[in-house]
């Protein structure tokens, strides 16, 4: 059986032995058109299961009812729980939403920029790749005239609408509880120094221990990918230490995870030996053991947030020369893995 | 600012003074054209900024390179790996992807269909919401004569390719192995009973406990909707029962998850007073305390096999008569939740 070809206003035509365009005004409602018409045309394109090509209207009405959203992947509760909440702000305005997923990879997220320009996204809402230095395909969007939200990984030079929380300051809330702990020696396992909001966890980190007098070390600060798999890595490397840390502050959650099996498999114990902190607050941090402290990120706001100043340059259908920066306070969840002082 | 006008044929050849048709000749390298008006075309339409409508190409060709995939969710490990599997046997191939989810919802679920429709995808890759019973939405994609591939939540009567595991098979296994522990009276919460998976793990869960001589009392089996609050809840009515289980086998680890809550919470030792046991091998079955006893599903071996099965329809451009049904055979991953005899 080869594919079947779908049916054309033409069909309709030929079987009522009337014109295309007699038929294009019935199932337009035009007025111009006898009720029988319309109905005989309408039962026909039932009866040839007829459907009007949505993609080449929304060429014509240059709206598609579409954004679509960029994660790195879907697989971490925070992107997943930031695309929920985009979602259910968008069905309820009458927008569908599209995902694709970078896996960190910049080229991958030039096929996904594309893929949404192609599918004539009616708006773009992004968080950036790991590998992504070069903001071209960015750009691209801009350029197009289509909106752009960029959330969590963001840059400033985009000159886009943000969401993300105060990572800098987030930083410094656990070195803050860290030094109330009594640690004296705390390492960062950070994520790559080019990507923003990385950055302003190093900085935050390095700023707090001067305020605090600490030593900033080279071989405490390690950058990382942020993987489970280079958390082990890193962790192992901060063990090899000869003056190994009392404290190590994990960017990333799943890095952080890697860093709680080492220490297990070693024997180290948390938070006694090394209190352990990690970012994120994905919903295993309270499941393994022991429980991890980390930092919420407001995933559902983040999502209401984006979704809404998408909604707002869709509504004006200008370019706002405003743009929208929300940085949302993050929170400090404390748990086991750095809880020193009630262990 | 108002959003910029696009840049066209007809704009590049206004500067040049040439006609739109052979501008458009110029830039799909037509042999009547010189090469020096070429370059000029180039050269002008990189200094507007020009870019091709791909969807009017898609439109013309009848070909987009872009797979669908629809999804209940993307917050769970199994959906999200299926999905990057699928992805990197589809990427290599010059495919990209784009997700939706239908968050259960069959409404939902139609509306991802007309949207991947929409989108003029070559083919749609799907598992199907809990809600879903009517099949029209899907009958659509087929009387299109797009491929369309199930997975995992399938329906034998749509008669198309389907790739999942065994699920009848997998209940045995749990059952067996529970009966080997010395559980006697072995609960089932259970999913929905229209979606054919749920079913078949019911059917093999009511036979294994046949051909133990075991008691299948109504009040053991319960439908559930298999999210984490709903396992709190029927693991609560359960417990509430006169006559308790000794086990407990849980259609969905999200919902194992939430009965494992309630019995830490009231101090009902696992698995000593009861045995638990999940399904879907979750990551977090093996961080949670105790560990969850689970079933592997082969999510990346499903995500190839899936993205492999639509190859075949897009290389061979016909529907084929004959179906890909794949089922794979599962693998009880047996942890601390039901391992009686070591505990």
């Amino acid at each position: 059986m080869s594919i079947k070809k779908k049916t054309t206003i033409k069909d309709i035509a030929n079987v009522l032995n009337i014109s295309p365009a007699a038929v294009s005004k019935a199932l337009h409602n035009d007025s111009r058109i006898s009720e029988k018409t319309k109905k005989a045309v309408k039962q026909v394109a039932v009866d040839l299961n007829y459907q009007p090509n949505h993609l080449a209207s929304a060429l014509r009405k240059g709206k598609s009812n579409l954004v679509g959203v960029i994660v790195p992947r879907t697989n971490s509760h925070f992107f997943s729980s930031v695309i929920q909440n985009i979602e259910e702000v968008l069905n309820k305005e009458g927008y569908n939403i599209i995902i694709t997923q970078s896996n960190e990879s910049y080229k991958k997220e030039c096929d996904n920029i594309d893929t949404l320009l192609f599918t004539q996204v009616d708006g773009i809402i992004a968080s950036m790749a790991n590998e992504t230095i070069d903001l071209k395909h960015y750009e691209k969007i801009k350029s197009k005239g289509i909106p752009l939200i960029l959330f969590d990984r963001g840059e400033n030079n985009l000159n886009v609408d943000y969401i993300g929380i105060n990572d800098y300051d987030s930083s410094h809330m656990i070195v803050e509880h860290l030094v109330k702990q009594g640690c004296k020696r705390i390492a960062h396992i950070g994520g790559y120094k080019h990507t923003r909001i990385f950055n302003n966890r190093i900085r935050g980190y390095i700023d707090a221990l001067k305020k605090y007098n600490l030593p900033m070390e080279d071989e405490l600060l390690i950058e990382s990918s942020l993987t489970t798999e280079d958390g082990r890595k890193k962790m192992t490397q901060l063990l090899a230490l000869q003056n190994r840390p009392d404290a190590v502050y994990v960017a990333g959650d799943y890095a952080a995870l890697g860093a709680l099996q080492v220490l297990n498999e070693r024997g180290i114990r948390m938070p006694k030996d090394i209190a352990l902190v990690g970012f994120g607050n994905e919903p295993f941090t309270a499941m393994v053991t022991p429980t991890i402290t980390s930092i919420t990120q407001h995933s559902s706001e983040i999502g209401k947030q984006a979704a809404k100043a998408f909604l707002e340059h869709a509504k004006k259908k200008v370019v706002k020369q405003q743009l929208n920066k929300i940085i949302l306070n993050a929170e400090l969840i404390v748990r086991d893995s750095s809880n020193i002082k009630n262990s």
